[in-house]
C-alpha cells in the first residue's frame, strides 16, 4: 500500500554502535519485536520527545536518564506504548532498564527505554526482561535492517537510511531507522526514529543540530493530525570515525553533518507518509509568499489536515473548491483573495479570488491521476515560506483505524 | 444513515412569512432546489455569516445588503455554492437579485441570496431566473416543510423545527429549518439556517440574541473540522404576533425569546451532526473543570476532530487512549494529568494519570454499543464548562466525499 515506496538501501554500521532483534512475543505475532541498540563508551546521545502531555512512561523515563548520564542502551519494543499506564507503567519500564543494566554491567540510568504499539495496557516486562541475555548475546554492527523490521506497528515497510559526509577531510557515516504510519503529527519528533554517527560531537551542539534537522523533517508531517505519546527521535555521535571533535555550530564540518543529518530525518520523514495508514498519495503542501514562515505552516497544516481535502485525493479528483475553503479558514488575517494563487503540481487553479480563466478539468485531472503530487499556494503578502507532507485518506485508513487497537 | 433522527414535526407558520419552492434543475436531478422566503413589510432581519476568508458571492452580497435595508426577500439555491467564481459570482447572484426584485417591486438590495452546493462553478442564473414568477405566485405561509427540503444537498433528511413562547402574556411563534450534512465546522454559522418568529424585536437586540443562540449551538458543532464558504444563518421578526416591540436586552419578555432561540438553534446543529456525512453515532463531548470555557473548547475540539477517535466509535470500540492521547495534545499548559478524569457515559476510564483500576471493557463496550454518547472529560483546574457535538468517521464518510463534488 505504502506510495512509490523505495526498497530499503543497505544500512551502512556505525563503528561503535551494536544492534540485536529478538521475538518476546508482546502480542500474539511470531516476529521480532524487541531490539537492542549498544552506543560504545563515549558516545554522546541527545534526543527529541513529543509534546504530548499524557506522555508514555518511557518518554518520561527517557527524558530523566539523559539529563543524569551518557546512555549505553536504547531498549525498544513494539506491540506496548506503555502509555496511560500511570505509576505501573513507571515501575515496568524502570524494571526493563535495571535488568539491561545488570547484565551490560551499568547503571540503570544508563537505559533509554521505548515502547511503541497500543495504548493503555500494562507492558509485559517479563517478556522482555527474558529475551535480555541472548539480545546482549546477538549484539553486531550490521543488524540496522532487522532493527528497522522489528520497531514496526502498523508500518508496512521496513524505514531506514545511511548517508556519509566529511569532516575536516575524515569520512563520517550517518545510519537511521524509523517506524510509524499512524497517530502521526509530531510536534517534536515522529513516532520512534533512531539515529546514529560516527562522528565526534559534543552534547550540546549534537542536540541543536538535532533540534534543526527534526524542524525540517519530522516536525513537518501529518497523516492524521493526531500527535502520539510515545513520540521520541534519538541520535548518538560515537567519535569512532577518526574526525576531530566538533564543540562549536561554526566549526569546519558541522555544515556537513547537519546537512546529512537533515537529508536522513526528511528522508526518514517521508518515508513514514508514504507509508501512512490506508495511503494511496503521497502529497506536498508547499506555501509561499507569506508574511511569517508561521502562516505558511498554518495554512499548509489546514490544507494537510483537511478531511475534505484528503478524500478528495484519494479520489484522484481535483477539486480545487476543498484547497481554497481550507486556505480560507486558516485563520490568517487581513487575507487579499486576489492576491492568491493556488497550484496543483505546475498547473495553475486558482488566481484573482475565483477559478483560472485557462483551467481546465482535464489539467487538473492529468495532474491527480499521479500518486505523488504538489499542492503549491502563494500568499503574495512576503517571502517566507513552508512545506508538509500528508497523504491522502481512504478507505483502509478508516478500516486499519476501525480494526486497530493502537 | 442520520443517528437516532426523529421524524420532522409539523413546523408551524409565522405570520408575515410566506414561502415557495421549485425545481429550477441546477443539477441533473427532478427535486426542487429553490426556495423563495417572502418577509411582510416591517420585519426585521439580521444574520451571522461565515468566517471563511473565501467566502461566497451570496456571502458578501448578503452582508452588502443587510446593511442597506431590510430585506423582503430570502432567496436560496441548492446545487451550486456560487463560491471560488470571483467577479462572474457577484454578478450571477447580483442578477437573480435584481430579477426578483422587480417582480416584487422593491430594490435589488432587499433580496439577500443564499447558494449550496459545489464550489467553484458558474451559478446558473438564468434557470433561477425562470422560475422566480412562479415562484412569487406559489407564495404561501405553509411551505416549511417544502422549504426543509428544498434547501438540503447531501442531506438525508429534512431539518426543522417550531416552538411557542410568551410576551408579556402574548403568545409567539418561532420556526426554523437548516441544511447541512459535510464541510461542517462552523466558525460563525452553520451551512444554512433560515429562522422566523413573529415576535416584534428590534434590529440591534435581534442580532444580539441570534448571537447569543449560535453560540451556544452551531458554533458548537463539527462534522469533520471543515468550516465552509458559504455558512449563513438568518432570522426574521415579523412582529405580526401582537406582542410589544422588544427593544432592550432587559425587556420583559426577551428570556423567553432568547430560550426559544437557543433551543431552536441547538435542536438545528444537533440535527446536523446526527445526519454527519456516513454518520453512525452521535457524540457529546463535554469538558469541565477548566480555567477557561476556551481551554474546555480547546479539549473538546481536540477530541472531536480526532481521526482515531472518530475511527475508534465508528468501530464501537472503547479505545480510551485515544481520548486520553487527544486531551495530552491539546495545548493546555501546565496540565496535571493526576487531576483529570474521563468518563464514557457513567463510566469512569481514566483517573491518577491512567486507567481506572475498577475500569473493565465490558464496561466501556457496553457505552460505545449505543449510537448515542457521551465523552466527559474533567480537567480538575476551574469551574469552566463547554461542550460539542460531532459524530463519528466511517467509510461511507470516505464513500461520499471521494464520489461528490462539494
Amino acid at each position: 500500500m505504502a506510495v512509490n515506496f523505495p526498497p530499503l538501501a543497505p544500512l551502512l554500521p556505525i563503528a561503535g554502535v551494536r544492534l540485536a532483534t529478538l521475538a518476546a512475543h508482546i502480542k500474539a505475532w511470531e516476529r521480532e519485536d524487541v531490539t537492542l541498540i549498544e552506543l560504545a563508551p563515549g558516545a554522546t546521545c541527545v534526543g527529541v520527545f513529543t509534546r504530548n502531555a499524557f506522555c508514555a512512561a518511557p518518554v518520561t523515563l527517557c527524558r530523566q536518564h539523559l539529563a543524569q548520564t551518557a546512555p549505553r542502551y536504547w531498549l525498544i519494543n513494539a506491540g506496548n506504548a506503555n502509555a496511560g499506564t500511570g505509576a505501573a507503567g513507571m515501575q515496568d519500564a524502570l524494571a526493563c532498564c535495571t535488568s539491561l543494566a545488570s547484565l551490560g554491567d551499568c547503571a540503570p540510568q544508563s537505559v533509554l527505554p521505548f515502547s511503541t504499539g497500543v495504548i493503555g495496557q500494562r507492558l509485559p516486562a517479563h517478556k522482555i526482561q527474558a529475551v535480555l541475555p541472548a539480545a546482549v548475546a546477538a549484539l553486531a554492527a550490521d543488524h540496522w535492517t532487522q532493527a528497522a523490521h522489528a520497531i514496526m506497528t502498523t508500518d508496512t515497510v521496513p524505514k531506514g537510511i545511511s548517508l556519509s559526509f566529511e569532516v575536516e577531510g575524515q569520512h563520517c557515516h550517518i545510519t537511521g531507522i524509523t517506524k510509524g504510519a499512524g497517530m502521526i503529527r509530531p510536534d517534536m519528533a515522529t513516532m520512534l526514529a533512531f539515529i546514529a554517527t560516527d562522528a565526534a560531537v559534543a552534547a550540546p551542539l549534537l542536540q541543536h543540530c538535532l533540534e534543526q534537522a527534526v524542524n525540517q523533517s519530522f516536525n513537518r508531517i501529518s497523516i492524521d493530525s493526531d500527535t502520539s505519546t510515545n513520540d521520541a527521535c534519538v541520535l548518538a555521535a560515537t567519535g569512532r570515525s577518526g574526525a576531530p571533535l566538533l564543540t562549536e555550530e561554526n566549526s569546519p564540518g558541522v555544515a556537513a553533518l547537519q546537512q546529512a543529518l537533515t537529508q536522513v530525518c526528511v528522508t526518514l520523514a517521508q518515508l513514514i507518509v508514504r507509508d501512512g495508514e490506508g495511503a494511496t498519495k503521497f502529497i506536498t503542501v508547499a506555501v509561499e509568499g507569506g508574511a511569517t514562515q508561521q502562516e505558511c505552516l498554518e495554512v499548509a497544516y489546514t490544507i494537510a489536515h483537511s478531511p475534505l481535502v484528503k478524500t478528495a485525493f484519494f479520489a484522484s479528483d481535483a477539486n480545487w473548491g476543498r484547497i481554497l475553503a481550507a486556505v480560507g479558514r486558516a485563520g490568517l488575517v487581513d487575507l487579499d483573495l486576489n492576491a492568491i494563487a493556488i497550484y496543483l503540481g505546475e498547473v495553475c487553479i486558482v488566481r484573482d479570488g475565483g477559478v483560472a480563466p485557462d483551467y481546465t478539468e482535464a489539467q487538473g485531472q492529468a495532474v491527480m491521476a499521479a500518486s505523488d503530487i504538489q499542492v503549491r499556494v502563494v500568499l503574495g503578502r512576503g517571502d517566507q515560506q513552508a512545506q508538509v507532507w500528508t497523504c491522502d485518506f481512504s478507505y483502509d485508513y478508516v478500516r486499519i483505524n476501525a480494526e486497530y487497537r493502537s
